[in-house]
């Protein structure tokens, strides 16, 4: 069964890779519309995912997560408002030129074709998943969690009926609606029908998938990203942004898991960063030269390579730049990287060596965000190198093709 | 042992990726007249090659491509001074811009880190690959077939010196002397320390490296190349271009390995066809429409997945550009497509429609190269959609990372 529908997502994606812009922008003004008036339909839907999360004894935390409610609703209308407004990267010429032989080449951006993504619990990761593929002139296939199931049900039946209005293939968006992980299994080994799998999730779902996977996957690992305090930092700032990174939102990639302060101004830091961190009751987790100034549990190597997602934090002294850089190259995943320093040297050194999508100066990780670098929404923080790195947006979702006119060209 | 040179290698990329250009290119420098300086040597080793084919019974065309003679050291040497004439992509400031926030976002192409290559026979290839991924900062790790070890070592040797000569970490390219199989499933789970892998071989390679790789890769895989002559085309450029694509040169992948030739037209080209490939004695396999017109082999459906690599070829009569276009996308490798046609729409449509790295307006298959396109030398031609498709040249070679300059900036 979930082969006829690859199918029909494969058929259907060869359909829409040649589809003019203003047409999947009219799917997109009827998908928001169809959100805005069903409200009713999508709380009701909802409200039974809601219902199973508390008798499953989900956490607060993951229930609140699952809730769509009219502000939640109003947010995704905007997303699909907002990925409309974009400028369509499909057809793009990224390169052209004529050769001595008289053919003319072009390089043109197309859509990859199928996109398989695996995510969880949130459910207004559909509509933006399933509006940035159909902006991009890609079908989607989406592989969601099972405690929203209704929801997402609901929310690809608008998006399926929205499609139809407009005139284009209903297989453009598919939702998945069994939520066994033998499904994931099956998605991974379809590398007839699908271009691209994007899993997001926990380490053992990336896991899962890098092992056996048959189609290339685009990867939204953990992170573990360092702020490091240089003996060149302004203090107050290097307090503001160690305090922001670890304790702004703590469930997320983008927050810092490990602290490295320069040992020359680490005595004078790292009280004042015990004191600010005591107000959200993080738990510090040291090395031996942090402990000989403030209080906090001795840290083990398996600390540095650990994504807490919760109010802890393990700090460790460094005896510089080179010292710093290397323990992130060693430890982090590659994600978010942040400096603190007004000593302009250290600062582009940084920038150069550290192996990270993103290096900051002076800034918080917490910022590496899709809407945040101005790219709408995205679909994922890619944490691999191949084709393409950090917040993965519409254009990260094309491919490209050569083009080419002859007159008879032969070799 | 194969970690140790892992290991060696990764800690060489951290180095090598902020290496300025002018060096970089001083290195290759170095290579080429290391190269020049040391022909009695390398002919010397790949004599040991060749002795070896000769006794193991190798065929004629495989040991010609192991052969190491003066022309070839002389393109070797051409190679490595296009590379080095190049533009190094990596620093190139890919966007910029300033968000509401002031934060001032760079996006950058750096080098990926090491690249694993796998390849077979043509010890040349050694000195194309690690060329180009010295030029684009990329430390290389080479496993070449056993047939060319002799000169696979001799040439590594050598690059090895001209990088020690420059100052740059002899570890920025290193060889695989271990020619067994084992050892590319041991490449292929390193994940801590290759970043890509670029396989380049025959349909079980690619096979293998797809099923138990735990590394991104680059895949380059067969060529399944179709031209389709259209009812509109110029029947006597429609003759040439599909004897070009099929006979210039059977044993690569941008050979077209099967014909389609539209209703209309079928009666008066193939005898045409006929004629020419009876000169290269091609053995024909036609449908039955096919059969109809011109004597040939039934052509199964076995036929058109094939990758002959061969003077055999396919050809099926079909109903018109969608038919025919429907046919590449069901069995094509998605690597070079042809239309031979007159007719302005049927171009265009062709163009939008086909899915592959590569589609020409009247013009031979045959120009799909990196060297052809204008990019210099090539790594391969990548059939996947992920990353890079068609030829990949140094520029493919590079990711990008986020340069972001703050003051301060807390969320």
């Amino acid at each position: 069964m979930l082969e006829n529908m690859l199918k029909a997502a494969k058929e259907a994606s060869y359909e829409l890779m040649s589809k003019r812009s203003d047409i999947k922008d009219k799917a997109l003004a009827a998908v928001a519309s169809k959100l805005d008036n069903s409200r009713e339909l999508i709380k009701a839907e909802n409200a039974k995912d809601i219902e199973y999360a508390k008798s499953a004894g989900l956490s607060q935390a993951m229930t609140d997560r699952l809730i769509l409610d009219d502000k939640r609703i109003d947010a995704m209308i905007t997303a699909v408002n907002e990925i409309k407004a974009q400028t369509d990267p499909v057809g793009k010429v990224v390169e052209g030129y004529r050769r001595p032989n008289g053919l003319y080449i072009t390089k043109v951006k197309v859509p990859l074709g199928v996109v398989g993504i695996i995510f969880e619990s949130r459910p207004n990761v559909t509509i933006d998943a399933a509006a940035l593929c159909l902006k991009s002139g890609n079908v989607s296939v989406l592989r969601g969690g099972k405690e929203a199931i209704n929801s997402n049900k609901c929310l690809g039946r608008l998006m399926k009926d929205a499609l139809k209005e407009t005139g284009l293939p209903e297989a453009a968006v598919n939702i998945i609606e069994d939520t066994d992980r033998a499904v994931v299994m099956e998605m991974l080994k379809a590398k007839d029908y699908i271009d691209i799998m994007v899993p997001r999730g926990g380490a053992s779902l990336i896991k899962f998938c890098t092992e056996h996977s048959l189609i290339p996957l685009v990867k939204h690992d953990a992170g573990i990203c360092h702020v490091f305090i240089d003996e060149w930092a302004d203090i107050d700032m290097g307090v503001s942004i160690a305090v922001n990174a670890k304790c702004q939102r703590v469930g997320v990639c983008n927050t810092m898991e490990t602290l490295l302060v320069h040992n020359a101004v680490a005595s004078k830091i790292l009280p004042l960063l015990e004191k600010a961190y005591a107000e959200y009751n993080v738990e510090l987790r040291g090395c031996e030269r942090t402990r000989k100034i403030i209080k906090c549990v001795p840290a083990t190597e398996e600390d540095w390579r650990t994504e807490y997602l919760d109010y802890i934090l393990s700090i460790k002294v460094v005896d510089g730049l080179d010292d710093a850089v290397n323990h992130i190259n060693k430890y982090g995943s590659q994600h978010s990287e942040s400096i603190v320093t007004e000593n302009y040297t250290n600062s582009e050194r940084f920038l150069d060596r550290v192996d990270a999508a993103a290096v900051y100066v002076n800034a918080s990780t917490r910022w590496t965000d899709g809407g945040e670098f101005g790219l709408g929404a995205e679909i994922g923080i890619s944490t691999q190198k191949l084709h393409c790195r950090g917040p993965m947006g519409a254009d990260d979702l094309t491919t490209t093709k050569y083009r080419i006119y002859g007159s008879g060209q032969i070799k």
